[in-house]
């Protein structure tokens, strides 16, 4: 049993050829004209297979396959996310939806007769960009977040998120959540250099990063570079500096599988010839243990406190976004693993990074995930890449774990 | 024989209420109404000692007093500006302006006939904001930069300087350089917090620092914070951090008398999810010393080379500024410390900071600067302050030194 290769490509790319924007980007944001290409584009394939589909409250969009024998029991879900970052490349989400479809279709050649209805789901606004949260669509579905409350948020235009749906005709009647799938399955690129760089095919997604964001201002004294000592400094942008430097130390920490990264900032005045009086960076703190998160957190706080009475300065944090890790259901982490065994694939096992839909649909069912590489680990940005070989190598290992996920019958 | 305390602080006050823009800031930009005001004022106090009042070619002003015997010697010159920043406070630059009419004032009324004509000096766009660079005024007057080419310059609206000069009435006809003091003395608030800190009242100038601004430019890779492993990483923002820290260290080593200062920073792409692929700052380097100011620029630039080869990414940098360091003549900074010594102040040699007409003054003639105290090091801002008692200390010191300097006869 293979899916076809051929095919899978080809549709691949045909959504790959949606939403283009003005600028020649491929930005299919929320809710636009080009989101809405790409919908249909999805939308058209579900049908060709004779699919039902169906679109929920919240733009979420489910190609449904059942018969009369398998409609009862909790279907096995695949899927992902068809919207994208502003000038995107084609891999990230798409791939996990289109190669769902493929799997179906390929099941449907080989004529199998799931025991299981299977799904294939195109969440809403996973990247987040025009409404925040980022996964918005897998948390309304899942309740992570309130329907009512995310629909009637407005972008920077001060449209509603359902004005946008409705306006490209896909604001749906189908309640969120009803449709329980007994288990989910994503198949995505990794967005990161690892697969590529250590030469693995697939990664078997174990867990997902908690992640903490937080942002701190340093108010030191903004002074005259020329004329003040240095003992009467109180330079904001050095305090910066050793926060950097700090983050970094904890990073390297051995076996601690803490990620740091300062990633923005920006000082005042801001000028060549005045020692900053301010400093304002953000903090982004990962680890897949939450107890190690939230200690990475304590002593971040500590090292603050320690810096601010040392050096005479005020430090003041606010926390911008906090998500706890995520672990992955163990049976389908091992379903994965042994389906690679049984096909000879090498695989790497692999912490996510990136935040998935995956996550919230682990907080709701059964739920892992699939990587293959990308290229560079380059993500976000247009020259994001994935062989050919590796993407149906991908899919081929989702057609075996959704078959053999849809034989079990409890 | 004293200045008259009260007309000082009286003149002194009037002069910092003009030039009030209409957000109610003391903002005297070069050729602005703001700016005519303060030199009208100005004018106004010369015209009522009845000194010979020229205007030169770049707008500086000049209040000669001399008679027909003194009148071929070389003239003991005293001066500042009185242009301003934005939202400036009162004392820089109009200080030793005013200081410098109170002095002749003072001579009058003592009935003093000195040997030597005195004159006091208001150089044109000493801060440069509208018209860079800064001191030009005194950098025309006495060469370091050709007039033509600065009258030329034009503003951001495209106003050149000679237009801006003109429609205020201050494009002079005296040729710049015609009157070559045969000394220079410059009263200024010290702009650091130096006197304030260690409580003296009078900071006798020797020199005046070197100043090299660059800016720096470090190239790493823009990746996920959450997907990157650390020895994946190309972090431009950490490079920024040590070389934030390497700085200070220089400025710390004892004895070097170096200043270090990162003042301006900014990372791109600047997301807090991103590894920052691009840092841009700039480095202020200051030392009294020339050899040891090129050091540090040597020093620096094999620290940049040596980041740039152990973390693998690109370093580039490119000067922004430079100033050799200016040393005061030791025959007037003997000067000022004998007379201080006999009106029994107790002073602090210091070395200047901030650049100074003087400096320009310097390479044309015998220069040197007194200073008084800035409250809490305070400058370039409303809130900078000197107490009455010491502008008055300090514009008594400045006429002892300016009689006794016009008792000189070669």
């Amino acid at each position: 049993m293979r899916i076809n290769g051929e095919r899978l490509i080809g549709n691949f790319n045909a959504l790959g050829q949606t939403g283009i924007d003005e600028n020649n980007r491929r930005s299919r944001i929320t809710g636009t004209r080009e989101d809405k290409e790409g919908r249909d584009f999805v939308v058209s394939l579900l049908n060709d297979l004779n699919l039902e589909v169906k679109i929920d409250e919240v733009g979420n969009i489910f190609g449904i396959w059942k018969d009369d024998e398998n409609g009862d029991r909790g279907p096995v879900m695949m899927g992902s996310h068809i919207d994208s970052v502003i000038d995107a490349g084609k891999y990230d989400g798409s791939l996990g939806v289109i190669a769902g479809i493929e799997v179906i279709h390929a099941l449907m050649d080989e004529g199998i007769k799931p025991d299981r209805p299977i799904v294939v789901a195109a969440f809403t606004n996973e990247e987040g960009n025009r409404f925040p949260p980022d996964k918005l669509g897998s948390s309304v579905y899942t309740g992570a977040i309130d329907k009512d409350e995310y629909l009637n948020k407005v972008d920077a235009d001060g449209i509603s998120l359902k004005a946008a749906l409705e306006g490209i005709g896909y604001y749906g009647d189908m309640k969120v959540g009803s449709i329980k799938p007994f288990a989910y399955f994503e198949l995505h690129v990794e967005q990161g250099p690892i697969l590529d760089h250590e030469g693995y095919r697939i990664g078997v997604v174990e867990n997902l990063q908690g992640i903490s964001w937080q942002k701190v201002v340093v108010k030191g004294e903004p002074n005259h570079a020329g004329t003040t000592p240095v003992h009467l400094r109180k330079d904001a942008g050095l305090i910066a500096a050793h926060v950097i430097e700090y983050l970094r130390e904890r990073a390297l920490v051995e076996g601690n599988g803490t990620l740091t990264t300062v990633g923005s900032i920006s000082f005042a005045p801001n000028s060549v010839n005045v020692i900053p009086g301010e400093a304002t960076f953000t903090v982004d703190i990962r680890n897949p243990n939450e107890e190690k998160l939230s200690t990475e957190e304590r002593l971040l706080e500590e090292f603050l406190a320690d810096l601010a009475s040392k050096n005479g300065v005020q430090i003041t944090k606010s926390r911008m976004a906090r998500t706890k890790p995520t672990v992955f259901d163990a049976d389908l982490v091992n379903l994965i693993k042994e389906t690679a065994n049984e096909k000879g694939l090498e695989f790497r096992h692999m912490t996510s990074g990136a935040g998935h839909d995956a996550q919230m649909m682990a907080a709701f069912t059964k739920a892992a995930m699939i990587f293959i590489p990308s290229i560079g680990g380059i993500s976000h940005n247009p020259n994001e890449a994935t062989k050919d070989e590796d993407v149906v190598c991908g899919c081929d290992l989702l057609l075996d774990v959704v078959e053999k996920a849809a034989r079990v019958t409890e």
